[in-house]
């Protein structure tokens, strides 16, 4: 860069650089097969690798990317890595990382439809349309009094919602109620609920996450929602908020939508579902019957980072009441009053977010739509269930393993079977292979528990991954349990 | 793209479309003075351009880079323009553009250490260096009990210290005092601290935005704290957080950090510095002084996104007891436990801020310090200064004008005066001129409201606005004041 004259965004510089960085990105996924998929470094690496204070001169490009190649990328654990099976995807794209590019350029701040009118219209034409391919209920959509919007992540969707539900609630009963009001959800619920209840202020005793077991396949049981809201009520407690997922994080575990729906309208409880990893396989017809009884919610959330091609962050929520959101979350100070936003003609997403700021958030999900098209993106996700299928038949090959819960996604959860049926060491056992095989670095996958049963995860889901990877994958583990049981 | 067998995130497809897109996007800073820099569309235009439903089929990289053009760009206001003067800048540059190339590249997400060991210790090494230049006490930085996070904005980084504080009274109070705490702050304060008191559930009425008048130039009086604190206290209230600002939105006032932060310190109050948009100055050491008493602080916050470079979006926050945070908003569910958080050798950033999930967001701003130096980013925040201040003598040598407020960074809150000093015409003349000087669409600039009167706000910082842009701009306005009051 210039040291005289600093010219920050000279579009000639920008150009030269930035097909520099094209090209070090496209020979990173040429050649991501040769980095250990989890980063094998010591906690405190970096700082004796990097000076102690920014520079007082400038630096060139071709500095700092050896050192992002020598110093960074080892750190780096590689979530697009053909053999990352961990937690579930993060999907890069070409498509996602153009938008990206693309929304990074034009660098405004989208709070208010005044502050470039494309980028709210655009968010709300996109998720209309990615409604439509899940076959969402109409009044999901913007035309009527719902619409979408994008968050950030799952979590930044569940809070918002709940905050919505909350203050709905307190409007009703006053804000010294909040001590009483009571959130259902299963014991399988990602822990992003419950750090919505803490932001909240809701009670956490009043949290109340419900067991499950595998006679439901760790789904919500309405028996037992029904019992618990009926107790609830009767001690004076008020039940406000509901939320079901549709693909849990542990197991893919689905809650019955349309039972819980129903017992959450009878009670005028808020019901948000979240499908933030299984949405996805809801644009093919197949799978559109896992959020069957979306009829029935008031929020649905599915996140197109994870399984949809669409580079993070990118959170796709729905409400069917856009008042809610805007009531709980709305700011209207003098310096960003407008006239189109005063005449309530426009849409302002501000309002709609815990932040005020926002990025051209719609951009990325729109060129993958685009650039993919629906055909392919339902292929995309096929081929990765189909991988999971596989890699389920051969775990049940091998009479040393047991797949543990029936596999409905890309999601298989299985374990080592400890010798001699001992199950006092099957958690160390199965705690010990998940370390030998990320450790080898050829491999990333993680754990789970399920009633007091330590799990391995193996999730499909990474772009580059096809059937090779995940043969190699297998023959990790099976040396590696091998190594395991030999030494027993 | 491919239509059969979709590949999509194949090294070379990569290559080639990004290059094209880097093209475009250098094209687009190269033509930029040819747009409105405020977007002239009317509300709902995108959508009778797009279809009503995604693709079944892809289409190609050149049609949508055509929409963008020929639907989007209308659309947008151009943020990065030269022209661009209003609210405060949202600053792109050729570092912090290859840095979010390079986060969306590696596309991990580093919500745990293990998630990506380089993508947390780079934030806490950025953010040491960060935290240098701006000669913050010690106590801010990673090596002690505080350190540093990159939030998305100033809202989520007062939101999370809220909480903190919140959480930290109520672990002594009991969760019932919740009604009782009080928050403290100037009326010039930015909205989303009422937000985030929203979000909390403290009370409104507890949230006390203190007058302020031009007498203090809209900074907040010590004496007015103190009185209203012990008020507080003595009708049985729990004061708990005050907020300070150094720049506020509307005239960049400078709330006196030393003195409110000894009456915190005396209260036992959490004080939080929300210099969001001045803190990029404080890297020289003539404006140093404007945050004189941080060391006072709890918490400190910068945007590195405004004014400092670094793409949308990067909100620096500093504080000194990261446990605070940690204990408010950690959560530790079976399916994200490794060896490492489990030892607390690492920090995990999940812990520090309101999703899960969050990008590699240092990347950005560890390119900007390092492909611009100190020196030049010192020249770059002078240089804006000095074309405010040549601003502001050109609005002080129009005796048809008023600077209103001293100007003290690179804002200029100015107005045209009403002829006659017949002040009940002087508002909606400031009115119609913003929308006059708006709607040639030569330039952008805002508004506030200061004392009853309606002031027009001149914020230079874009990165490509040189002098003739500043005196483009005034003329504009001089230009449409003389229409408005030739046809008075």
């Amino acid at each position: 860069m210039e040291s005289k004259g600093l010219q920050p965004m000279d579009s000639e510089q920008l150009r030269e650089n930035a097909h520099k960085m094209v090209d070090f990105i496209a020979d990173y996924y040429k050649s991501i097969e040769n980095f250990p998929v989890l980063s094998q470094v010591e906690p405190g690496y970096l700082r004796e690798l990097l000076p102690d204070s920014a520079p007082n001169q400038p630096e060139t490009l071709q500095n700092v990317l050896d050192d992002v190649q020598a110093k960074i990328l080892p750190g780096v654990t590689h979530w697009q890595s053909p053999s990352y099976f961990a937690y579930y995807p993060s999907n890069s794209s070409v498509a996602g990382f153009l938008g990206e590019m693309l929304s990074a350029g034009i660098n405004m701040v989208g709070f208010s439809w005044i502050t470039s009118p494309a980028a709210t219209e655009l968010e709300m034409i996109v998720l209309d349309w990615l409604g439509k391919l899940l076959k969402l209920p109409e009044d999901f959509l913007s035309t009527g009094q719902g619409g979408g919007v994008i968050q950030g992540t799952a979590s930044e969707a569940v809070l918002v919602v709940l905050l919505a539900a909350r203050d709905r609630v307190l409007r009703k009963l006053g804000k010294n109620a909040l001590e009483k009001l009571v959130v259902y959800a299963s014991d399988q619920t990602h822990s992003a609920l419950q750090k919505a209840c803490q932001i909240g202020g809701i009670h956490p005793e009043n949290c109340k996450l419900l067991k499950t077991d595998s006679s439901t396949n760790y789904a919500l049981s309405p028996n037992l929602l029904s019992k618990a809201i009926s107790d609830d009520i009767s001690t004076g407690l008020v039940p406000f908020f509901l939320c079901a997922t549709v693909g849990t994080t542990s197991s893919t575990a689905v809650d019955p939508l349309l039972s819980l729906g129903k017992i959450a309208k009878n009670n005028g409880i808020w019901f948000h579902v979240d499908a933030a990893y299984a949405g996805s396989a809801c644009i093919c017809p197949e799978y559109r019957c896992y959020i069957d009884g979306v009829e029935e919610a008031d929020s649905f959330n599915m996140n197109a980072h994870k399984w949809f091609l669409t580079n993070f962050d990118c959170s796709a929520l729905w409400v069917k009441d856009r008042n809610a959101l805007i009531q709980s979350l709305s700011t209207n100070p003098e310096f960003l009053k407008n006239k189109a936003s005063q005449a309530k003609m426009v849409v302002d997403y501000k309002d709609w977010q815990i932040p005020l700021g926002r990025r051209f958030r719609s951009l990325k999900l729109w060129m993958v739509l685009r650039l993919y098209g629906l055909e392919n993106l339902q292929c995309y996700i096929r081929n990765h269930i189909n991988l999971a299928k596989y890699f389920e038949g051969l775990v049940a090959a091998d009479s040393r393993f047991e797949v543990v819960t029936p596999r409905v996604f890309s999601l298989v959860c299985f374990r080592l079977l400890p010798p001699n049926n001992n199950e006092d060491h099957g958690n160390n056992l199965n705690h010990d292979l998940l370390d030998a095989v990320n450790s080898t670095g050829k491999i990333f996958i993680s754990h789970t528990v399920l009633s007091g049963k330590y799990i391995l995860r193996f999730a499909v889901g990474a772009p580059l991954t096809e059937e090779r990877h995940v043969t190699a994958a297998w023959k990790v583990l099976q040396d590696e349990a091998s190594a395991l049981l030999g030494s027993l």
